[in-house]
Formats: C-alpha cells, structure tokens, sequence
C-alpha cells in the first residue's frame, strides 16, 4: 500500500517552493535538488498550477510560487486531489464491482473507516506544518537566505 | 492507494472459510464463490496456511479450514502480514533512500502518522466481526446450513 509518487512529488514540490519564502523557485531548481527527472516534475507543476496551489510567472526572473498561503494548504485536501485512486480495494471504485458478497460485507466498512482514519490525520496538517523546520530544509536544499523583497504568496 | 489484491484475496478467503463453521472449503468452492481464478486462489491459500490461519485436510472429503477461532484473527495483524510493501512513500521502504529532505521532513512523520491510525482501526477488528452477518453471507455464498458435527476450527 503506497501513495503514488505523483502525490508524493507534488508534496515535495510544495514544500521546496513553501521554502523560499515568496521567492520563485524553477523546475530545474527542484529537480536539481531532489534529484527527481525534470520531465516528471512538468507534470505535478502543471497539476498544482491547475488545482491552484502554485502560480507560473513567465519571462526572465519567472518562475513558481505558490498561490497560497503555506497554512492554507491542507495535505489531507491535496492528497484526495492528487491521488488518482483511493480505491483501496477493488469494491470502492466507482466503476462496478461483483464481488457477491458486498451487501454483507463488514470488511468494506472496516477498510472504509481505515482510510477515513489515514486521511483524517493528513487533515490536521497543513504545509505549514511541513515547512516548520524552514532552516534546516533551506540548507539542505541549498536555499539562498530570502531577500523578504515583497510577500508573493498570499 | 490501495491494498494488493493479494491481500484482499486473503480477506475474502478467510471470510468464506470462517463463514462455513468448522466444515471444510474447497478451493474450487471459493474460486466459484467469488469469480477468483484457481491458480491466484492455490497460493492465496498457500501462504494462508504457511502463517497459520489455514489448516489443509488431504484425501477424500479433505479441504481447508480455520487454523484458528475467528475472534483470534486480527485482520490489522494479518494485513502487515500480507502486504509485500506498506511503504506509503519512497523514503518508508527498508532499502536506502535518498531523498535529501529525510532528516528535516515533517512529511514523513505525518505519513508515518496516518498509516498507523490506518492499521489501528484495522487492528480493532477480528475475522468475527466480518463474519457477524453470517447467516446472509453464508446464502450469497451458497454455503449451506452447518451440520456442526464438531468444532475443527480450535
């Protein structure tokens, strides 16, 4: 049982971007540090551009941040986006199941709960949360100290 | 995200044989029972019977049956059993991991979180609560009436 690791590099990039503090981040950048390839990461911008957690600015000294501010971004929300199926057995997808028993299924219910229950805990945290230790994720990715020229994110 | 379907195979196999009282299944029956293939069901049981909740019967009128009382099978116990891979992310799994963020990830801690409150909910249940609707199951699965000619399950 895994997230898939477009969910897992959407969060990765909100927090690299979260990082800088109001400053632009490029793709190259976060692929660099993470040593993620940059074609995958074009895709999970373009989502998180889509679902309105990160803003494009094109053009010279352009680039990414977010279009939200870090404590207004809900993990349990952005996984539930971002994760193509939380179906986590065959009978909670939406497209028809004939397993016979499922009208007497406690099972279905109990896996039900699990999940309310996984979910549950990524919504009491938000990107704030993750960005708490914003000096040691600045050094590690190799984050230069924020200039503060001017709060993007809002 | 979701379970293998090795997994929800163990399930559902455990729930047939627990609903058949102490009588012996076969796996033609459940194969039947459920629409699953033979040759999935063989190592299903298989691996059931290496962990001990399956005791397999050989010779005419042989087949399988619980190992165990129901109430004494845990479904979160045997779902960390069965689960190749509860490495929610990358960085879970026991072989090295790179990601740089590691020592400042407030991330991992949450998921590490979540994934637990997803196995302690699992981790209240027993095969005999899935087995509580027992009379319905046994008509969705053609189960007849039990003979009770004796308790084999112990």
């Amino acid at each position: 049982m895994r997230l898939t690791t477009f969910t897992d590099y959407c969060l990765r990039v909100l927090m690299f971007v979260g990082a800088k503090e109001g400053e632009t981040s490029t793709i190259e950048e976060i692929a660099g540090s993470y040593g993620i390839s940059r074609n995958h990461l074009m895709k999970v911008v373009f989502r998180l551009g889509q679902l309105g957690y990160l803003t494009n600015v094109r053009g010279k000294g352009g680039g990414i941040y977010l279009a939200a501010k870090p404590e207004r971004i809900n993990i349990g929300a952005l996984v539930r986006q971002t994760e193509e199926d939380l179906a986590i057995v065959e009978c909670f997808e939406q497209s028809a199941t004939d397993c016979r028993i499922e009208s007497a299924c406690i099972l279905r219910q109990a896996l039900g709960k699990a999940l309310n229950a996984f979910l549950a805990v990524l919504d009491s945290y938000t990107l704030a949360d993750l960005l708490a230790p914003r000096r040691k994720l600045s050094q590690i990715l190799n984050i230069p100290a924020p200039r503060r020229l001017g709060k993007k994110a809002s």
